[in-house]
């Protein structure tokens, strides 16, 4: 998987190469926003959103701030909910109302999602009349429901009409989507009765009637389904846009297969991160951020741990003189183990999605070896005092949260480096990092607990 | 996630529920060929596909049987490899070749890329010259690449066209593409100048040239491609379909946004599958062959806990009097609680893509403690024998081997049943079932070694 990003034919698919970064962040630098403006503007609305999430915080506002008067609102829907906030608090709610009445449904609620219950009120109040009816309505549907993830412009037509009474229509109506894949017939009280797709619209003889051509079975999506469901139906049947309804069966929107495989990628990334034990594979979140969603995962790993040493414990007579290091031992090495396989999952999904690349992979591992230390502490802290209390031996604590502390940063470093080595020796790195990390981590979890203690303690 | 799955309004959406599928397995039982043919019938190629997959060797070839002379070759294209080899081997070369004379290159090519060399020379011999020469052409391209996945069945239209032109040709000429998404323009060698998708040639006017209206900026996409690249590529840009170019810039197919679908499908399960250390998430593998897959991963996590007690044993002096239950007791924990994940990865993506229902779980679990016992003996061997060489006990190696398999075949179970139980209680088993399964691995891990130790060695 990740050989394909080396390949030249590759890289020159995407709008926005590693020099364009440079030229970019030194324009950025040097205060120069016009150049900026030129430089920026030939971008795709997704390669911008790229652009956008990879800088770090400071250039990010101070790009946003050279672009504001032409930004192109048709990124917001690429950007991660975070930096998303970020961009729409630096714009101003007027300038985003604006955004928001320029956008198709299904963008405009999603970029509302990402503002609190005051913003949303008060970037509502500046969108015409019109569109504000239809955003407040698709904000009545659950999240993550196939009501937020529609759009409401589509083209119904009536079951009498011809086709060329249908192309005639569309071609004087000024008022429909940019690009369909299907058009739909309705019965007057507006239910779905039938699916044409353009290419058989388009192939037809003018006056042949729509229900002679239309597909009258079809897949119809209740408004409420869960968005991972809509993903998996339109992979399951390779559709290009599916009709939704609500409980009467009325039509009230489309999804089409953009929107489909935007949510299909969420939902594989959220297994990701879960397997790896990790609450999510953003590798542009902050340090605490990292640091604090990590912990839940961790204190999982501690008591899984602890409640295995209580076992041990039990068998004093079988292991003659068991001691207290003998019990705890493992402990520094599991955590160590943990911590770098969050990061290692992290990284892998990041390189496979292109999101880290040579221009934000030194920050990143400056960040990792951040959340190595703080999430080091939270734990020596909490396995120290455990130990002095467990044993009534303060000095032995102090060397099992001196172990910890080492151990979780080499992990967080390792963790982070070690899959961007491996795969530039060709070695794909969501194979090969695992086992070599935690060979390290098991290593230098043992090592450094028992050698610290037998400097220090005997 | 998971929760989707049992609203009803979800299951409504798939074409192959639970009462058709046990219908169906009644029908096959009884032999009653024409009653199954009619309940297949209806299916749509993805939900047939899904049928095969679901049931048991045995039941699958006497479906294929029953339904050999009605056989719908469009769900060939759906199927795992596996499954795909042991349907055609059942339909037989020359029904193999009539289902490929009439598929879509694309989907062609992808069933002749899991027959051997033989069988697919065979093959083409019996399909149309025609057809054949465009099949071989696509075996030419690299595996994996945008050349395999591509159509050549395309519109490709001359510049000096008008509207009207493009539209009157559409409708007269028999030999097209059943659905597509955008006409491409080209110049008198064939080269790409322009795509104009075909919602806006329908709303265009018929005297209006078709080099006013194509895009001149549009994704070109090299026939060497990778194919997960290619996926990328549609996720980012929000593409319906795009051209594909050979080195010369020439057009020479078409990928569209299913076949995208498909590959990024594909990807994610890879990257979850490595991640959670297992070969491939397919549940539908037999025993031997999911055993075998599994034991490279098992055997690096061998060596890492090995080395890792060498680490320990180096410390003699400072855990007094070390024994060598104390150096190896980690290990069987270690190789339990992995085995018992990678059950647990499988189970959980299976959940989520639907793989795994009220159909199968039984047999699932059956199979999944075979899995268990088989890698327990293999570990046990391995580990006993190392054990034994280096602490020169075999009573004690033999305790250890005993615990090993005993672990793995717990692992072997939980890691099915707990990710299922616990999505019956409405909690996402790719969150919970990880840290509940390895607390019952590391507990019985140390308490059945030292347990069987107490009760036999001492």
């Amino acid at each position: 998987m990740s050989e394909a990003a080396e390949r030249p034919a590759a890289a020159s698919l995407y709008g926005l190469t590693p020099r364009l970064m440079g030229a970019i962040g030194l324009a950025l630098e040097q205060g120069q926003d016009s150049h900026v403006r030129a430089l920026v503007r030939p971008l795709h609305p997704s390669d911008l959103a790229d652009l956008i999430e990879r800088l770090d915080p400071d250039d990010r506002m101070r790009l946003v701030a050279a672009v504001a008067d032409v930004f192109d609102p048709e990124c917001l829907p690429w950007l991660e909910d975070g930096v998303r906030e970020q961009v729409l608090d630096r714009l101003g709610m007027a300038r985003v109302a604006e955004a928001v009445a320029g956008l198709d449904t299904d963008d405009a609620v999603e970029v509302l999602e990402s503002l609190d219950e005051a913003e949303r009120r008060e970037v509502l109040r500046h969108v015409p009349a019109e569109d504000r009816a239809v955003l407040e309505q698709g904000l009545t549907y659950p999240e993550d429901s196939a009501g937020r993830l529609m759009q409401r412009e589509l083209v119904a037509l009536p079951p009498h009409w011809t086709v060329g009474q249908a192309i005639d229509f569309m071609r004087s109506s000024a008022d429909l989507p940019d690009h369909f894949f299907d058009v739909f017939v309705v019965d007057p009280r507006h239910k779905a009765m039938g699916v044409v797709p353009v290419s058989r619209l388009l192939r037809s003889r003018r006056p042949v009637r729509l229900t002679e051509i239309m597909e009258r079975e079809f897949h119809r999506i209740p408004a409420g389904a869960d968005q991972e469901e809509v993903g998996l139906l339109f992979q399951r049947y390779g559709l290009a846009s599916a009709p939704v309804v609500d409980e009467d069966d009325r039509l009230v929107g489309v999804i089409t297969i953009d929107d489909a495989v935007h949510v299909l990628g969420e939902e594989a990334e959220e297994d990701l991160a879960r397997l790896g034990r990790v609450g999510d594979t953003n590798v542009n979140a902050p340090i605490l951020e990292t640091a604090r969603t990590r912990i839940s995962w961790l204190l999982i790993t501690l008591v899984n741990t602890l409640l295995a040493s209580t076992v041990i414990s039990q068998f004093e007579a079988t292991i003659e003189r068991i001691v207290a290091l003998a019990v705890l031992m493992p402990i520094v090495a599991a955590m160590g183990g943990n911590a770098g396989m969050q990061v290692v999952t992290v990284v892998v999904r990041a390189l496979a999605t292109r999101d880290l690349g040579t221009d934000n992979i030194f920050r990143f591992v400056r960040k990792e070896i951040g959340v190595g230390i703080l999430n080091g502490l939270v734990f020596a802290t909490i396995l120290g005092t455990v130990a002095a209390l467990w044993f009534e031996d303060v000095r032995m604590a102090g060397v099992l949260a001196a172990a910890m502390v080492l151990n979780m940063v080499w992990a967080a470093f390792a963790g982070a480096v070690i899959p961007i080595l491996i795969r530039r020796l060709r070695i794909d790195p969501a194979v090969g990092a695992g086992p070599l990390l935690t060979t390290t981590t098991d290593v230098l979890g043992f090592f450094s607990f028992l050698g610290l203690a037998s400097l220090l303690l005997l």
